[in-house]
């Protein structure tokens, strides 16, 4: 029997003009027996260019995507594009509710669950509306993603690796469009279920981000965020004028990661875009409870620039503590 | 039936030398019936210079506190001092344990409880032991907060607008030898149960600081902190040398605190430590399932310089959005 | 030390015409340290007639009030009567916001709270604001209740059998007026904390309601609420008019309360309203998981009208049952 | 490797006379690591009539079939009949211990689970146990649903527009034998996972119901349930004697389900059971916390009979609001 | 204004016979909004010999007191005894409900709240109603303990060194009668609150026990406290016989309780009722996630019997991990 | 796409000598976006002897396994040894740090998901990497369990009735070699999802255990252990040396589990490890809120030794409450 979505979408993806609609997703539950939720969608459409898709909130504590996407769809009116833009700002909508990382529904972390199921829990649903009914419809997808409650970065932007070369060309280029201070180079160690890999699979330009972090913003990762998307708007003509900003083009060969040792209380010893040399301390684990233990020093494994690290002021052993990148021209 | 402490400490407050202990708190459970709480002390005394004690972590999620104090207790050693420094690095360790602002065994913000019962909760046995075992030693107290998970500050060290002309004075002078970038003099609109009215009552010197926040530290608030303790230290005579750095001294007359005005996604427009003109557009409040409604828009209601900010990137009506500082010079 | 409130209203009470604002409460927590919450209250005022004060959600899940009084702050304009009405249609807000009877933030009763405490928990500090700065402007106090989520009633108005004779007098006459089909004279048996015996003591006049329940309405039971206040204003000249309906008198002398004798499935075997003879079943209490158990069979212990009864198809050994009420004339 | 399910039954499905037993479910858990959960079941057979499957509690906080069936098993006796009655009360039976919809176990609407799986959860080991063990045995199901706490029905039994003509016409039959009010011939817009389609796909007569919510019972919803059993008995020749009672048969094509459109306070405007007419009012969403705010109003669709409606005073957008019906005949 | 219990009781004190009612506490909450407690309670009378209140489950997760007192309430005749016993087999009736040894309603140890208060939370008013209304009937008071699911204890029967000469003389004599292996002499360094207290202020004779634990029983420590039971009614006359059985004296002067110093996987070495020597191993707490760290050995801080120990098998920083106990004789 | 782990082992399970590691697990999740969960592993490797596998800690709560292990790991040296040993003292890690019985990160029983997936839950993971990773290796298994919180057993080694009669002859000899005081061989009703089969299937040799119970230890349970790991070593000739102890060998056929048959007070009657005669009473459950209630009284289906039985002091319908074993050369 073949299974096909519950999911029902209140606005027409190939209608001319701006319009704002919802996904509308099946949620029997106790508190509402025949409920549904609303996922927001927004199709601004003119002409015949490319086809964008923005997403925010695939993980629902980060929020540069979410305030831009906001923003972007208010702000483009279908007479200015030539092409198809499509915003879900909210992608884990039920995660976003509740400002947690993964669903509270399902508990999935929707990065972890596509291309998706059909007869699947709420997250698997989502993203298989997506991977079926929405990703056919583009040539490109920027998902915006940055640290999370957990997590800081430098604001980076991200693609892939990927072994088609006339398809990394394509995606390289809209890397350097989107114009982030930073551009990472990405061999993922672990790429099942994510919604990068569904869309490379399908051999369009994925971009990702990494902007910011510890569940807010700042004015500057917002504004990073918003040119980004006007940026990949212009790269593709979309949009018209140029595309701006310069980045810096970076890679994590080798022992990149760094985890924690031990829980503690965790002071973190650099600045992330702070260079650092390899053996120089980098965080300290420090025992609060017991006076006599001396701290535990993680250092730098390698030389190179501090991407990302940990946010909180407690860590647990097994948690990242710091991401150490190199400029990815050195390897060349 | 005059009511005694039931906490007991490990270390003797009159020794000299260094001694580590802790503060050992009853504290029956289901998981350990006859169980405790062991909250670490340390002391550090020689000769008879002035009592200074340092408190961290008052609220569970501010790190600045307990990471420097952790480093003041192992680098400080009696030798180097005259008069005695008490460490407390977590005052409401239950707290600081799971991260969180109230202690979770009694749900008690320990900054309104003082000055404590002796036959209250756990958090209500601490500040009555704190004011009246140890309080009666000291002559100094620094208190370090910072934003907590839900805020963030420009780095400032602070103390209150107390009554008393001499009390005032020496208390302006130890917040200037602190050595924040920021010192605010503050008229608490709501000081009941506060350790710092407690302090100010018994006509003793307090500084309090709000350095940084959103749950973790950089290594610049990390460093204001372990300075100002230093600064402090130097200040009374405890430590040789003088304080170093400058502050500049803000206080927030008349309407200086913005609350929201309802639910949605948050988005702060400038920067904590930006100067703003009246009327300029502090914070947007974003309707993400209705992009039909435009963003709640809230200004500054008053010229001066942004202190302090909401953190997360979601808001609830009623929160805290933002303090607007002005130079207390201005004001003479 | 005499201690103050912490609340803060943005309307007052003083002035004329017609003013929405907010009780300001202080409320720091994990997620905003200096966070309030907005309690809403709305202020009616014209010419110099007396003060009705009409409360709702004094228990956060009974929605005949909140509606009700929503409805009236909109309708209802300054120039249409002589007098003042304050209008606070959630008196727990926590408690609405979550749709429970009890605050979730202190597990208060609010009705067992009163006269509260200045500096005790937020239900606490609400009942202090209440009873010290509102109930003194007062003449009359209105509290709408219904059964919540555990309780059905047959709509009823209720007054208690207040010693002073006038007070009595005058209570009855504004019973009368409200003009639910139901009036009861209820002698509480544990009054203590009640907002009704605040406003009792003060020597006004105090209706409540019990009307329909099950945690939802009907529009017969808000029709009955808006209609009720409407008449209690005529009746104090408030409003011009006269009030309508007529109301049944009841009261509950004895052997009124049925209490259930074990846990099980629960069947109610009359409707409320109904009219019971002594001994007839009322209730049967069916043990599902034992098939060789025959029910508990609860029974009327006297004749009477159902006023009164547990909701919820499952009940536990102690909840109430059913509440028989007799004529009140019937006992002059 | 063929796997079979871990459920026993003590009571053997093929025994003459009345027998009450359990399906005992492994079910290991931190409280007890090899126990066990006993799903109550009764089988009542005499002579070689067709054999009826009544089950209760498909959703755990549904109550007009637990308390019909427990009535039923205790009233029944084999020679009455002639045929077999299989009676599981509880078919949920740990969500109907914790007055839950959906399990508690593993948080599964059982009526999406559907025929379930031998190696599965507990819900869908009960499922499987049902479709293969007991579903091979049945000629009829008749499932009792009402609309537990978050829906309010008027009182209706329900068949699906199967495909099948000889099926659709003995389910028809077997509808209005049942005798409640109303009869809704449904087209289900998701049927995946339902004990309805699992039945029915078997090419079995499957009648379920609708019968009032709230989450309690009145006398007249029970008596529904209790006379449908004993008519479907008789419809099927098991017990003596004719069915008794008038169905009015409705539909609902179209646009017939209303979603509520924001959060807010719930005023339902109009009665289930009541004919309304396209463009009047249904309910109104009340925005309790900005007096300034005009409620939301949601309007018929479409003109027929209100069959269903949300039950609780706070409503979340997205929620289902109300079912409107047509008459069946109006349609052929 | 005088305050009084809002508890009422089903069975008279006074009455001649055995009669089993309750203790009705009201408890409003929300899923039972006029709900009550029944707190069983049984009174068998004869004559004019002494009254014995005993009381179990003052902790709720200690077995052996209610297993023997619901056992003696059915053994026990009006017709066999001479005086009254008063039992209420759980005292902590909703922590026993679920297991715990504080309330789950107000998160209290019952007996911390001695001697309570008429408008306190629920434990509170229970203390109350027994140290006004109970305890003034009762010539002696038999409170069973043991360790519930955090302690083991050799099986011990516990008096104070109570300064009243007559009084430790009656209280000795009645602790010896009750027949159990140990019997200690307890100085507690924590009396406020205790029900012990309470009685021993009133000058009544006062037994408590600390029978096994482990949150479970064994036969011994069941018949232990049947025994005891049955023995102390003989020594007071109510019943007729001798007491029976051997006990061993022992009390704890100096450092005899030890405190965890860590976190970890708990080993115990000895078992209770062992004899140590001084610096012998007691327990290891063992580093399971660092092989590299030795465990951390606890040892006898002095030569005894050990009396109790911390039961599960993982432990936190300043648990309970073992009494050591001398016996009493030794220190005459 | 063939689905290969992402656990990562940084310990060599081929290198010589002794090395500690951990199996790394990725993560994420709210408080740790990029975290993971570092499980130990410790290999001692010394020629080309046959290796063993040992695990602890499979349920969570169950610590006899953790505690020899740790013991293991430090006290065994590579010298000392001719073949390899791999020790994972706590297999289910997250279950151990909570104490649970079961993951609290996926909620599964451990030892119901073997053989695991790659691209599972974690515990899913863990199963998969010991699958495929680490069981080729193994040519012998011994996983530790007890009874955990809910159960108690009389000391006790197992093993399977597996078909074939050569791997049947070295599991027996292997559980001889144990040295337990019991020895079961069982037939196990639900042996889907457990490591024992998956070991078994490869036609390797595996031994499980049941040692004490009630959520800790004794010191003779922990000898037990440790004694057995050592024998094991020995029989295999791993470790010089001849095994020691005696086994008394039994087995459960027919009606040896008894099942609780309602909710209530649990006593239960004899000791593990006696003998009991068919139809004697083995344990009560009391109804204490019904004092006119006789207690449901368990007797024994058979006569023979009672080796486990429900542990705590509350029984829930269908809890096990005791295991009958007979000896097993009785069946020969």
């Amino acid at each position: 029997m073949s299974k096909k979505t519950k999911i029902r979408s209140t606005v027409d993806f190939a209608a001319e003009g701006k319009h704002h609609g919802y996904l509308v997703i099946p949620h029997s539950r106790d508190q509402s027996a025949w409920g549904s939720i609303e996922l927001p969608v927004s199709v601004i459409k003119n002409g015949d260019g490319p086809t964008v898709l923005f997403t925010g909130a695939n993980h629902g504590d980060e929020y540069e995507g979410p305030i831009a996407l906001v923003k972007l769809r208010a702000a483009l009116e279908a007479e200015q594009i030539n092409g198809r833009v499509i915003i879900v700002p909210a992608l884990n909508l039920p995660a976003f509710r509740v400002a947690g990382r993964s669903s509270p529904i399902d508990g999935r972390n929707m990065n972890r669950v596509f291309p998706g199921r059909p007869d699947g829990s709420i997250s698997e649903m989502i993203a298989d509306f997506v991977s079926t009914e929405i990703l056919p419809l583009c040539d490109v997808v920027i998902d915006f993603h940055s640290g999370g409650k957990s997590l800081y970065f430098a604001p980076t932007s991200i693609i892939h690796d990927v072994p088609d070369a006339d398809l990394k060309a394509r995606t390289m280029a809209a890397l350097m469009a989107f114009g982030a201070p930073l551009g990472l180079v990405l061999t993922e160690l672990d790429n099942l279920g994510m919604l990068d890999t569904t869309v490379e699979e399908m051999g369009k330009v994925f971009v990702s981000t990494e902007l910011g972090g510890g569940g807010g913003t700042t004015p500057e990762t917002v504004a990073i965020a918003e040119r980004g998307a006007c940026n990949v708007l212009r790269h593709f003509g979309i949009l018209a004028g140029a595309p701006e900003g310069e980045t810096r083009l970076m890679h994590t060969p080798g022992d990149s990661y760094i985890a924690a040792g031990d829980d503690g209380l965790f002071e973190f010893m650099v600045d992330v875009g702070d260079t650092v040399q390899a053996g120089a301390p980098l965080a300290a684990i420090h025992y609060l409870e017991h006076a006599d233990r001396p701290p535990l020093i993680h250092t730098a494994p390698k030389s190179g620039m501090v991407i990302g690290r940990h946010a909180p002021g407690l860590i647990t052993k097994g948690d990242f503590v710091a991401l150490i990148g190199e400029d990815y021209e050195s390897q060349i």
